[in-house]
């Protein structure tokens, strides 16, 4: 969290998030080459995986040696997710210095989810908390923050009750809002920030974890910096969504925000010339879903057209 | 131009600029019958062809005949492009009474356009608008507004200075600011908008024409929607993009733009459930571009999902 106010951070988490979904087993080595190469791109923050049962996610049982792994490349800093107290402290032992932890708002994701109520897992959290020592970062995703893939819109008055239950866990965290289906408008995006960041002036950064399903990914995280946001979830090639939500793929693509920033003359760090051809090869892993726009454009024009 | 100021005029391009780069010929009959589903979806005004030599656009070479089915079509406001009074005046006598002129801001877009200088293009306008009796609506299109193919970044003082010709000529029409190549931000399209807006207040009403090559196609929609804008030109399924442009495939998509309004709760009078099955067969038309993520993304909700 090294960025200025004029600055955006992308939080790479295809690693993750990009992964977890896609079913062949990706070889570790394939993994790791991938990382040090987005993070050769400027990228610092990677999701890199998830402490979890190998049996949910098979696809994320390297994480122990990835995370090691991420000792040999310079300037990484390597986030992972857990989804309870047991696998944070598992984490913890592995060496985690950043974990981030997610639950819904809405009850039917939640317990579609974890299979338990949203207050249970606020509980989970606590626990959590209280097993972490000072000197390590938390992330908190807050799943459905904007809309359910099974109840719909979600009312801000719910988002900020739970929130009236996690922040004064503690408040040192980074804390993002997540559109789950990627059926957020920008304006949904901007008042849900405005009414948070208001009530709760006390949380130290604010992210937005956005979904390019509907087209909406640049609007949505574009609305987000207006108001204030400084952190950006993004995915390598566009991979991924969430297994959970039917139809909900399409992580915003971590060079389509990038590009937008640079157009904006916003630093990110990124380099898009050493970014591309990362995407490229991460678009076409096997049984991955990839999207975003800016890597074929790119592609076009960099075969047609004298200037980016 | 019926919206109020709480609503969004969708203008559908689809069927001149979403055509004009597709190499077989759609027969005409198809067309119409194209045309009369995007105008029972909500559509109004929808921009059916252009008046111009047929050696140069074969695909459009039956914009007559379409004009013509327009008699046929309820509610239907039909919009033409002409390229010079000569054009214009043919247009006039075949019963338009919604014409679009076209120029361009960069030099070397222009000229391999249409082969003359801005200002030459701009004096080309004028004698247009000489030729048209009082009653027949006018739409500007100013291309490369924001950027140039060739040019890069256009400064906001030279498209300024373009309209600084060619508003005095008539203010009592509808100026469309058209991103040639995807590339302008949403904090671009604001500026210029603004800048333009607060110099030419005269003007009758504003447009935003945008292209999603970079993604980035709603977010500039919803940019010029906070500044003021209620006039956006879109294509059904995303077809097309400018031919001139290399690289700038990517008409943002009716469809898109259409869902985003609807998320925000801003009428523009589509009915989406009857767009989408339009938009799925423009999609499939034998040479076509399309693009947009609105349409695959509601197909794979209603398969899988139980709410939109």
């Amino acid at each position: 969290m090294t960025t200025t106010d004029a600055a955006a951070e992308v939080v790479e988490v295809g690693p993750r998030d990009g992964y977890q979904g896609i079913k062949p087993f990706i070889p570790t080595e394939m993994k790791i080459d991938l990382l040090r190469r987005l993070v050769s791109s400027g990228l610092k923050r990677v999701e890199i995986g998830s402490f979890v049962s190998a049996a949910a996610l098979p696809q994320l049982a390297d994480t122990t040696e990835i995370l090691a792994a991420c000792d040999d490349i310079p300037g990484i800093i390597p986030q992972v997710l857990v989804p309870n107290e047991k696998y944070g402290r598992l984490a913890l032992n592995a060496g985690s210095r950043f974990l981030a932890f997610v639950l819904s708002v809405s009850e039917a994701h939640n317990r579609n989810n974890v299979r338990r109520s949203p207050r249970e897992s606020a509980e989970e959290y606590g626990r959590l908390l209280a097993a972490m020592p000072d000197d390590v970062d938390m992330r908190l995703n807050i799943a459905t923050a904007f809309d359910c893939p099974f109840e719909g819109r979600v009312a801000e008055a719910e988002t900020i009750a739970l929130l009236d239950c996690l922040v004064p866990l503690r408040a040192n965290i980074e804390l993002c809002l997540c559109d789950t289906t990627g059926r957020a408008s920008p304006d949904h995006v901007e008042h849900l920030f405005a009414a948070c960041m208001q009530r709760f002036p006390q949380v130290k950064r604010w992210a937005l974890h956005a979904h390019d399903t509907y087209g909406l990914g640049l609007a949505n995280v574009h609305s987000a910096w207006r108001q204030g946001v400084r952190a950006f979830d993004a995915s390598y090639a566009g991979l991924g969504g969430c297994p959970f939500a039917p139809g909900a793929t399409g992580n915003v693509a971590t060079e389509d925000v990038a590009w937008m920033f640079r157009r904006m003359g916003i630093d990110t760090g990124i380099d898009l010339e050493t970014l591309i051809p990362v995407a490229c090869d991460g678009a076409a892993i096997p049984g991955g879903l990839p999207g975003g726009r800016v890597r074929q454009a790119l592609a076009a024009a960099a075969a047609n057209a004298p200037c980016l």
